[in-house]
């Protein structure tokens, strides 16, 4: 676990009031020297999914022991646990809530805490704003050296998964589904490029919409549909120059196949 | 005062342009080692109050002595003037136009200068743009630890106030107004948490709908309309994992009351 | 070329995915002190226009040396080549499409290298994000002061340069059109205050609609279209307290007129 002082915040928040700037007030008081990363503040209200997906398919950029804060955290106040957590080469703090689902998946989980000891959260700790008063304050704590095992006590049972939308593998043939629509209206499916050894001669389709081969790059094929790996490892289908969730007016829930 | 090199922004420029990157670079040329954060930009243009309500909700979050700049300034260019001032445990840097009325309003302000001294200023001051070319220069050295008289003579009369909508207070009665609409859609009020010490019998209304109790936390009522104290320690009307602007039809301005 | 650690970051991405993230992420990994900046990353999608004049209004408010780093790409993975070049006072990475435009119009190109080494690249090169991949690792080793020789070698044929609407001058008449539309609805011509010598006694048209004589801000006259100078020392329609944009019906591509 490497001890850069690096932090990134993932939230539901957005940038139009200043809840994310509380957050790194808090940070900045604690750790003035960490650096404060903004993953993304655009997550859909609430859509603990979109968290999951944003989150797994950002993290390997970032340093081994980067702290990634998440707060996408509907039952904030209630009884949901709020945990630390070291999963893969990366740190974790949030709501416990399913946000981590996909790292989970993808990555070990070598340890995780509840975190309980009021030493490290802010006084007065609010009822609706855990991201300011407990996961940041106990963040900065945590990438400036203290132990996890200070956070609170180790968690014993599983930490929560969503049920995830996972493609279905038969022979020749995966059926998956659009998990994100970003900002180019790049669709971003489900399907990830390790299920695709056969690529070079797949078939893919969006919706009832025939897309072709899998090609190399958006240039290719300017002002057309066409699907290719993306840039996280996942089956994407885009236009060239254009929007494809305009263009064949698909969103997140459609249905990608590839056939080889 | 403390001398963290902490500096804030709170604009209306929004992220689309390059404006608050303008003031970054001013600052990253004069401070290098300061540690700059957004507070916001998305204050609706020129809307001094919105500014004036984000600001002092904010401000708690950060560590003593934090230099927060704040530009929401349609008379940039005008007569209106430009200050910097210690107000509570911060300092300030912006026009004198009404965007720290409600900090003035809850903590001492302990001294005000006028920025009229040009060697602080960028060379070839624009009349359209002080926060690049004044604010953000001053905020730097004052970071730097140029003392403020430095900057300019000492304000002799007040600072602008904001004709500010106050709650009005009776037996077992408040009747205040919506501030603010959140990413959320939460409406945020005028009614503070100290006005409301009997709160737990409290009955809230908003426009004409009945709210009911005050509760604790946003999972306590998924789907529905409910009252608590948010996390600035303001009675805010939500609905649970969904939008009370939408789903109440309220926004900036309507009324909220609170009876016990 | 001073040595300051100072990277920006302008892109097409907007913020609500974690691309303009995981450029941060990799330049933290390769520069953990470099201070990063965000120039903006709302250009409209695949608009190298649109970067090409949000860069050369933006670039003279930082300091010399620093890096600043363009992806708007749609040839992504294509043949287009990568750059890394040294203009003016400052260091520019990113694809040779034209987003450094107007930059090489104004200041002049003292070398530029093609970013052919694999050594300063991410392992494992994406086809479709070379942000991430090429031009972030390549900012951050370059502000830890490898040498641009390092990059690849130097580019013998000129950059690409994008067919720029340029105003045109006859005798007291000046021609132009509206470049941008800012935040507040002021609309940014590609009339510039160097061919405007004689502005006082100018009359200004935008459209078919009279504006009248160049003022010195927006204050001047609150609710009505104006004409002025803006930060960047441009010609600027607007309306003080409002939207020119919106007032006026006018956007990009719309002619600006000056007669004197």
């Amino acid at each position: 676990m490497s001890a850069t002082p690096l932090l990134t915040l993932l939230t539901d928040f957005g940038l139009q009031d200043t809840y994310v700037a509380q957050m790194h007030g808090v940070i900045a008081g604690i750790a003035p020297t960490a650096r404060v990363i903004d993953l993304a503040h655009g997550i859909q209200p609430q859509n603990r999914l979109h968290a999951a997906v944003a989150l797994v398919d950002a993290v390997e950029a970032f340093p081994d022991g980067t702290v990634h804060v998440v707060v996408v955290d509907p039952g904030v106040g209630s009884s949901r646990r709020a945990i630390a957590a070291e999963i893969g080469r990366w740190r974790f703090v949030g709501p416990d809530n399913g946000v981590f689902t996909d790292v989970l998946d993808r990555w070990p989980l070598h340890r995780a805490v509840t975190l309980t000891n009021p030493q490290f959260h802010r006084p007065g700790v609010s009822r609706t704003f855990h991201g300011r008063d407990v996961f940041s304050p106990v963040a900065a704590h945590w990438v400036n050296g203290v132990s996890i095992d200070e956070f609170g006590p180790p968690v014993a049972d599983p930490l929560v998964q969503l049920d995830w939308p996972r493609p279905t593998l038969s022979t020749g043939h995966i059926t998956g589904q659009i998990l994100m629509v970003d900002r180019f209206g790049n669709l971003i499916t489900n399907i990830t490029a390790d299920l695709l050894t056969a690529s070079q001669a797949a078939e893919v389709t969006a919706g009832s919409q025939r897309i072709g081969a899998i090609v190399g790059c958006y240039a290719e094929r300017p002002g057309q549909a066409l699907a290719l790996i993306g840039s996280s490892g996942r089956l994407e289908i885009a236009v060239g120059n254009g929007s494809a969730a305009e263009t064949l007016q698909l969103g997140v829930g459609a249905k990608v196949s590839v056939r080889w």
